[in-house]
């Protein structure tokens, strides 16, 4: 058994960034880069306007007012015909280009059109017009040849506009670690059976699948395997194409606990097995080389509160670190123990509590846990509390850390 | 024009959950609950060990220890074919079905396998054997017939497993709003594309797109609408068969704004024009009666800030409530002023800042704003500085709130 940092550390070594790859904007939202990103062109490309006006020569109304002759009308995506002299003025819309020798837009609201007599001129009332404005000079915003973006940069919604904007549909990302869930046990069936004698159903799948998604992986799902070793060696072959495979049960040492021997079968090398941890300690953790990679394997007790502290504590850093992301503890708050807590005190222990709001303060109440296969109560844990090795006793009102869960995170 | 709070009113009075569907696991996570969901079956279905070991009389090892004959061995996936009877103790592993006559489990580690004379023995050596111990009993967790879930729960990825374990593989939940992204103007290219003379490129499409995502809906991009009559209503017929349409540019009051007057010809009702808002003033709102229920339009305004702005403050919330998700405002934190700001103070006002952190106070840096063309700067901004209206001149070292955005929230 080795301590939970040791086995955090020991596998983070091995989670190196997955591949990076081309893919669309529409795949990339959350992601990071993997190249520096140029802009193809001056942006905007050409002087353009930002309000809906009369572009004008500025210095034509230093006096404040003036009538100028309407010799053009510019809508976006035109281009303007007569470039502009003294005493002339362009109709123009947002978005337009400004017609040469204009250097100033005057908004709607300063301008009265007169078309009588046949000739149209504008009347300007606009004592503070200055040069350039209401207008974005070409290449303002960004320059050809210039870069906009960095490696490593974790791509938000409006980064994908500015990519956009520089012609780039498709960027060099490292995309969603793909990884396949594959629960094992003889007395496992699908969800969508009625169980039969003996048989349970496969729930640790979905909640993995689920668990793998919030995570910000890409799930595969591989159904199940029955604990005989020509189904699990087939199926874990399936699973080690992706980045990481993470099987659920047959990790602890009963005698049917085929599985650490088949993945040793297929190559994988044992990296831990046993972790100080309470509920989790079976833990098994390896690695497959592999020509495109090395492939992740982590074996999670079958238990699902087991399964749980597992993902959290070492399935989830490790798609972090192969997406390229920063590594971030789960959020944890400080709460007081509604009644006292007893554990042996050999192993640090996660157990399962809700939150109630007491005043300024925040009680953890420890939830009537029935065994570590008892989802229901799991879920309806805001988190889990969590007391280290070495004190086995704590008194009610005694301060805690929890770890906030998903459904503390959503605060419903 | 109307207040910010007006406006939001009026759009989440007519933001309805959308109508509910039935979905698969892999695509109800985070999503609501729109049945009560009640369990099949007993679980577990059998009473069933937690731990690899001996299944026992209880009342056999009153005096700690025992020599009990072996008569079954039972792996998960199997039924025991012997019920068990003092003096007797039967193999089981974890997950396995406990034989009828046990009452307890004694782990592996206060037992010794005796092979010698043909006869298979166990000498156990437990002082502390309870009845049920190390057992789960037949519908502890949940009992068949009982409600595991009630309406409104939003899925949690435990929650997951759970549904699975009482055979719900499908759950009637409110799916991801379907949002149409509708950017329009002449002078637009897709963004694959070169611009030439007088255009540039759609970078509000991909902007827009992504900020659905991670608003929580479904984007549907339709590429861009010209600015003629039959193009613009052409386009804006696709988008009305979504749950909201998004439209960007051709709100605002110059000549060639034909985006309203569109809308009403297709029998789009408007609820509103303008918003006492900078920018986003010119934000157009309104709803179409249909025969699956209304849809939600809004006019953006086409400058990627006034769009950021409008998007955070009115349609995000439409897209919550859609989901049938409670509101919560975007995180809001108060931050100082690295220098003084200066605005007309006639509408509330929202300006793009970079965020440091200075010791134990956080600086909001005032972006170099070239207009809200400006999306390379956009990019930069941690955040959006909130200037009430009322007031026009702020101190340096003043504080201010600023509402994050998507980059603040990922801390890099």
């Amino acid at each position: 058994m080795i301590e939970i940092e040791r086995a955090l550390s020991m596998i983070l070594e091995r989670a190196r960034p997955r591949a990076a790859e081309r893919l669309g904007l529409d795949q990339s939202l959350g992601r990071v880069l993997a190249e520096e990103v140029i802009s193809d062109i001056d942006s905007p490309p050409y002087d353009k306007a930002l309000m809906d006006g009369y572009a004008v020569v500025a210095s034509d109304l230093r006096g404040g007012r003036d009538e100028l002759i309407v010799v053009d009308e510019v809508a976006a995506g035109d281009m303007p015909c007569e470039p502009l002299q003294s005493g002339m003025a362009t109709r123009i819309m947002t978005g337009a280009p400004v017609p040469r020798g204009a250097d100033a837009i005057v908004v709607d609201e300063c301008c009265q059109l007169d078309q009588a007599g046949g000739i149209k001129t504008v009347r300007i009332d606009d004592r503070g017009v200055r040069p350039s404005q209401n207008i974005l000079g070409r290449g303002r915003s960004v320059r050809r040849g210039e870069p906009v973006f960095q490696v490593g940069r974790r791509l938000s919604a409006i980064d994908a506009g500015l990519l956009a904007e520089v012609g780039r549909t498709q960027v060099l990302i490292h995309p969603a670690p793909r990884v396949a869930v594959l629960p094992t046990g003889s007395e496992l069936v699908p969800a969508c059976d009625v169980p039969g004698p003996g048989q349970i159903r496969n729930s640790n799948g979905p909640m993995l699948c689920a668990l793998v998604s919030s995570a910000g992986g890409q799930p595969v799902d591989l159904g199940i395997a029955r604990d005989t070793e020509s189904e699990l060696a087939h199926q874990m072959n399936l699973g080690l194409q992706e980045d990481i495979l993470i099987l659920s049960g047959g990790v602890s040492s009963g005698d049917f606990d085929l599985v650490p021997r088949v993945l040793r079968d297929l190559g994988v090398e044992q990296v831990f097995h046993g972790v100080r941890l309470k509920p989790g300690r079976p833990l098994w953790f390896g690695v497959l080389s592999h020509a495109k990679g090395s492939r992740l394997v982590f074996g999670l007790p079958g238990n699902p509160v087991s399964g749980l502290v597992c993902f959290e504590l070492f399935v989830r850093p490790a798609i972090t670190a192969l997406a390229a992301l920063p590594q971030k503890s789960r959020p944890t708050i400080a709460a007081r123990l509604s009644v006292p807590f007893r554990h042996t005190g050999d192993r640090p222990t996660y157990f399962p509590v809700g939150l109630v709001s007491d005043g300024d303060r925040t009680l953890a109440r420890l939830l009537d846990w029935k065994g570590s296969a008892d989802l229901r109560t799991l879920a309806c844990a805001d988190g889990l509390a969590q007391f280290p090795a070495g004190r086995s006793e704590y008194a009610s009102n005694e301060t805690v850390q929890v770890m906030l869960l998903e459904r503390g995170l959503f605060g419903n």
